[in-house]
């Protein structure tokens, strides 16, 4: 479909104006350029969303194209960099004006509000599928790495955890709909990536994870990478009334911890530096240097696991 | 398969070494960190092979591999670029040791022999499909541009044209397999990118595009980007003793003019720098401010068409 390809992208996915000044050339070239200004490095990162195993057949265009920028945009977000570009690869079965259209708005939405560029892509024919790659500046020795974190440093989470898990149950009618459950089912569709806080984080962050697998799972990351263990304690968890409802209904109070898909970012600071926190966020517990992974509820420890926190995935 | 993800990655795609000296930060975080050096800018590209329409179902991992690197870092060449980097977004219907193994062996064969690192990707369930993005550096506006190509430019190939068109024919058992043909087939399958030659090129060349749809489609590209026409002698076309044979045999001469994949560059240069050209290429038509493009064999003008060319592809 090498003449739709042209096509497609001349009509769909062709911007004559660049959003971002580090854009040196955007589509059209064999590649595209970018400026990274002196004191900086990019960060890179990239994911792919497969239909029936990332989403299901009938996802709007707009939920997927918005999904699938923001899932890259988290990571960025994650690491305190300043997204500047994006590459899409886009494997389709058919040409879809409509669906095609829907997409690409939804997609320059957010491209736009970020001030991020496509720069490039390819399309092509196939079963659905689609891989971004995004491209953001951080300056040299500041990036948040997973690897940071100190004995002692206390645990952050941004926003609410839980809604995306709860969510994809209402997406799958494991969990009845209402009208209270709109914004749960916006956050598991249309999670905004947390660039702003990323950013911020720079300051006094040390170590830094966006939480897409689970905040256990995400955590453990960060305490794998670091060497070190913590505790953490339910009760701390910020949930959104809707979960607590759940939890109440099911006494699924796991769920939370498992559920992936928040792109809520959880973070370390050491204490000394608590008083820098400049964004909204819930504390929910500590770093420690016994390599054990413990969870506190009702007073109760609870033994998680470590290396990896494998069982939870 | 979010546990085989990780032992995919770690048991196949990881390497403790970089292999570039501007990797800061490789496979393992949210994002990978890359240094670019003042004076120069970022080229990035990406392309994606999808089974049943780029390659066939039984293609070896060892090939497969190869070209996506191949014809990723192609355009990289194409754009002066040297390669420091990629993420590779694999999706798979199924672990497969012994394949996977295969894959990156021949994978990192091919990043270790331009000194470019992994430093990130994606690995997935579905239908086999991949995608690679690749990064390289070039110094601040010396990237070889489609768009630069200038009236009385001289236009030029490296290698041989037409020698994948003929793998393919042959691959597909449309013509017959001879020992002959074991270098044709290589060049098909195993392409080897131009990053030297592109390296090169920037010192003269005014325009450039790697042969990936075709020589007249490709060139159509910089005809198209610069407003230009040009004319072009298929006497002078460079063409191996196979392809010579093959037409002989068929009088399919045009199919070195529309076979994609040969991956080698086609570039133009102004006639006062033609002195300049070190590497090994063949002059074959020149540019002309008649956005016409007009072949001539055995004397006889023959007209291709313009504004992109589109019967071509």
């Amino acid at each position: 479909m090498s003449l739709s390809e042209f096509s497609i992208i001349e009509r769909y996915f062709y911007k004559d104006k660049f959003e971002n000044s580090q854009t040196r050339l955007g589509i059209g070239d064999d590649c595209a350029l970018l400026a990274v200004p002196e004191g900086y490095e990019l960060a890179v990162t990239t994911d792919t969303m497969v239909e029936g195993i990332h989403f299901f057949p009938d996802v709007a265009p707009e939920a997927l194209a918005h999904k699938l920028l923001a899932v890259n945009l988290s990571d960025l977000a994650s690491m305190g960099a300043q997204p500047i570009a994006v590459l899409l690869n886009l494997t389709l079965p058919k040409v879809d004006s409509e669906w095609l259209k829907n997409f690409s708005d939804s997609f320059f939405n957010l491209t736009q509000y970020f001030n991020v560029d496509l720069v490039g892509g390819d399309t092509t024919k196939g079963p659905l599928s689609l891989s971004l790659q995004a491209m953001g500046l951080v300056p040299v020795g500041r990036a948040l790495k997973r690897s940071n974190a100190r004995s002692g440093d206390l645990i952050y989470v941004t926003g609410c955890i839980g809604d995306a898990g709860l969510g994809l149950k209402i997406q799958k009618d494991e969990y009845p709909y209402s009208q209270e459950c709109k914004q749960i089912l916006k956050q598991f569709n249309q999670p905004m990536p947390r660039i702003n806080e990323g950013l911020k984080l720079r300051d006094y962050a040390s170590s830094c994870i966006d939480i897409s697998d689970g905040l256990l799972a995400d955590l453990g990351h960060i305490l794998k990478a670091s060497g070190l263990g913590a505790r953490i304690d339910w009760e701390l968890i910020p949930l959104s009334n809707q979960v607590e409802k759940y939890i109440d209904e099911t006494t699924d109070w796991q769920m939370p911890l498992n559920a992936g898909d928040d792109y809520e970012l959880c973070f370390t600071v050491s204490p000394e530096k608590t008083e820098l926190i400049d964004i909204e966020c819930h504390e929910i517990g500590v770093i420690e240097s016994s390599q054990t992974f413990h969870l506190y509820k009702n007073g109760q420890r609870q033994e998680i696991g470590k290396h990896g926190f494998k069982h939870f995935y």
